[in-house]
């Protein structure tokens, strides 16, 4: 039995994620040309930057002038990432150029967490109760819990899924104690531990669990199955994917450089027009930024569609 | 529903794709190098060489050299290419060596067949009739027949399944005028137009009509689809597979250099530990060969597993 959606929502990263892994300094006005660039192809989420840290992420210390700097085109929703009240009051000096959506972040592995966010259990959901109140206090909604290393996690091994379910009821609860209604589950795999049966397996249960939530899906294409995992969501139902262009990021638990991070939002485009799955988005145009991407990095990229190409000039030409 | 097999036969392509399109001379103690180390993983099938004519493909003028240089390994059925009689006649040189079976190749897409080989249909089918006599008469086996751009082709866009069904009985024409008995089926995605979903479309139709046929797939990662394609043939059960380690090769139809080919065999393989199918293949061993045939071509390989490494050392681990 499949359930595909009849359209898909796709929360593009790749400007947050890619400049913050890359090595070399990337020009504020790249950033902003990229920005402007995936702006145009009918992406309806982009994440813009991330409000952390200049000494702990020194390729994010442009944030202000990224996000002061692109061009907000009517119908898109310019996100941002920040970890912090720091980076919580740096967000919101642009809340008339962002999209403020505040998250429950938890991880399932609290060894991840330890090694990750220097946090025990106990450690994390306290920050997180501070951060939902933070939110609260700054007229920021909380619709989201997200939950990291869903699959399995470098340091813990395999995730089982009841601990999935009692990290989810940790956010719910946090979320419910501050007042505030959960209406988005993100599942992510943050070191590429998910499979196509771990992914049905892990839907189902939270599903049966709490059947109203909207699911989402955070895929690393870390060890070549992040394309199958997201036919594996389609599948299901899933009808919300994050996504970089170009394969944009990478993966610093993947234990050797150079390994992918998110799936390449191209590719996943790719497959949902062959199955007939809107997204909104120009393909033609999403595989060009994609492309303006890898001149910016200057290196390539891991998405194989950018090698390639799309179907639809093949078939025309036919 | 799901039909996955309980183990599948892999036969690993890697050392004639690979070498084949490399553009820098590769020594051929390092082809024999590779070949020897795959023998060790226990991978069943290997195919090591093509029997080209070298003003083609110079990368393969040193075949007789590799073919009498590497190690045999008992259990392990190592195999060649061949084109036409000249190839033919130098892979019987090596009876003794070589695994030698013949197939029945027929494009799904006559224009393909004009741009690649310079045939048309009947062309491509009169050239079959004569290849077919020419292995019957050397005492070669022809039980295979294989079918190329059966998913999709660059030049002729979409490739219908019922296109696909008359180029099987085709070839199983061919076959019963020999007196040859076919029992396998390879449908080749030659150019990356496969989906989950035309898989599992065209698998149903080839299988309502020949129920008895062994299915082998060959599938190139070209567009990022691969391994999402090779899972919906497990799911169906579908248990042969060609694969390249580190996803040697490439597709010289791509359009841009640089496209991927074949599908990574440790990917196939990673998926299939993940998923409980045996595959007979360590693969830990695996990767090491892949790390090994990087070294030997000297750049990056689209295998995304080799930066990542497999699963199982982590869980040790943790």
């Amino acid at each position: 039995m499949t359930d595909f959606p009849d359209r898909i929502d796709i929360a593009e990263e790749g400007p947050r994620e890619g400049f913050q892994i890359e090595p070399g300094p990337i020009a504020t006005d790249a950033k902003i040309a990229l920005i402007d660039a995936l702006s145009a192809t009918g992406l309806r989420t982009i994440q813009v930057a991330s409000f952390v840290a200049p000494r702990l992420v020194p390729g994010w210390s442009d944030a202000e002038a990224v996000v002061g700097g692109f061009a907000p085109r009517p119908g898109v929703a310019y996100t941002a990432l920040w970890f912090n009240q720091a980076g919580l009051d740096r967000a919101l000096a642009f809340r008339d150029r962002l999209h403020l959506v505040g998250s429950i972040s938890l991880s399932a592995s609290e060894a991840f967490s330890r090694k990750n966010l220097n946090r025990d259990r106990e450690g994390q959901l306290a920050a997180m109760r501070r951060q939902t109140q933070a939110h609260q206090a700054a007229g920021v909604p909380v619709s989201r819990v997200l939950v990291m290393a869903a699959f399995g996690c470098n340091y813990a091994g395999d995730i089982a899924p009841a601990t999935v379910l009692t990290t989810i009821a940790d956010g719910l609860t946090i979320a419910a104690e501050a007042g505030a209604v959960i209406r988005d589950l993100s599942l992510a795999d943050t070191m590429g531990w998910a499979t196509p049966a771990r992914i049905e397996r892990l839907i189902g249960t939270v599903r049966d669990r709490w059947p109203d939530l909207r699911l989402s899906l955070h895929l690393h294409d870390t060890r070549g199955l992040g394309i199958a995992n997201a036919h594996a969501g389609l599948r299901l139902g899933v009808a919300r994917f994050d996504s970089a262009v170009g394969g944009l990021g990478g993966c610093p638990f993947a234990g050797q450089p150079g390994a992918p991070g998110n799936i390449a939002t191209e590719e996943l485009v790719f497959l949902c027009d062959e199955l007939g799955i809107a997204t909104g988005v120009d393909l033609a145009a999403l595989i060009e930024a994609g492309r303006l991407a890898e001149r910016i990095v200057g290196h390539r990229l891991p998405s194989t569609l950018l090698r390639s190409g799309a179907l639809a000039p093949l078939r025309r030409a036919a």
